[in-house]
């Protein structure tokens, strides 16, 4: 597979990995040092992503993400997705979100590539 | 100069340019296929930057960018600012904007680097 099909593969793979709360495997498709940006808080990093993403572990999330482009420019690469997340709480309270994302990855020395930064729009819940 | 310091004149420049109301210079510094992801709104090019830009000729715009990384890769690099923007209209209302950009700068063929894609999380006016 090219470097762009492992790239769609792991945006693909994130929102199922997110479907089935397997935080582990979304923690292993980013670096050590990445960075989220998001409206209204400052940028966070993945210790963060993490304790957010355990604290929401009995939340049922469904992401879906709409490929604009994949663009690789030798170890780097960017891609620009239409996203739609859609929250589901154990009492059954819904809330949708959905807006643009420009991420950036990085491929590592054993070929794999990562999540390296991340800039999310997302609009507030409707 | 190395490539980071290029990238770096090139964000204080556009703030220069577009305080000066240097429409030209700012197009100058990004790419034909660029593309602006900001919130609120649909992902837009180079020709609505360009429509919006002249609209504000009358608008004083006042932009500082604090940059807090910039990561070159190659011909492609990427960085992260903290922006504070202030727009003073004619009649002397006065808006201010602050918030999180991640930019991705691509090299070119003449060594100038220009503006690819760009994602700006300004927070609404207060």
């Amino acid at each position: 597979m090219n470097d762009e099909g492992k790239i769609r593969e792991l945006i693909a793979g994130w929102n199922e990995n997110t479907r089935n709360g397997d935080v582990d495997a979304v923690l292993a498709s980013m670096t050590e040092d990445v960075v989220f940006t998001v409206v209204g808080r400052a940028p966070f990093g993945k210790r963060e992503f993490e304790a957010a993403s355990r604290q929401l572990k009995d939340t049922k999330i469904d992401a879906q993400s709409e490929v604009i482009e994949v663009q690789v420019r030798g170890e780097t690469a960017w891609a620009r997705v239409r996203l739609s997340v859609t929250m589901t709480t154990p009492d059954g309270k819904v809330a949708r979100r959905e807006g643009f994302v420009l991420s950036i990855y990085t491929k590592h020395p054993d070929g794999r590539w990562l999540l390296a930064r991340d800039a999310n729009l997302l609009g507030p819940p409707s």
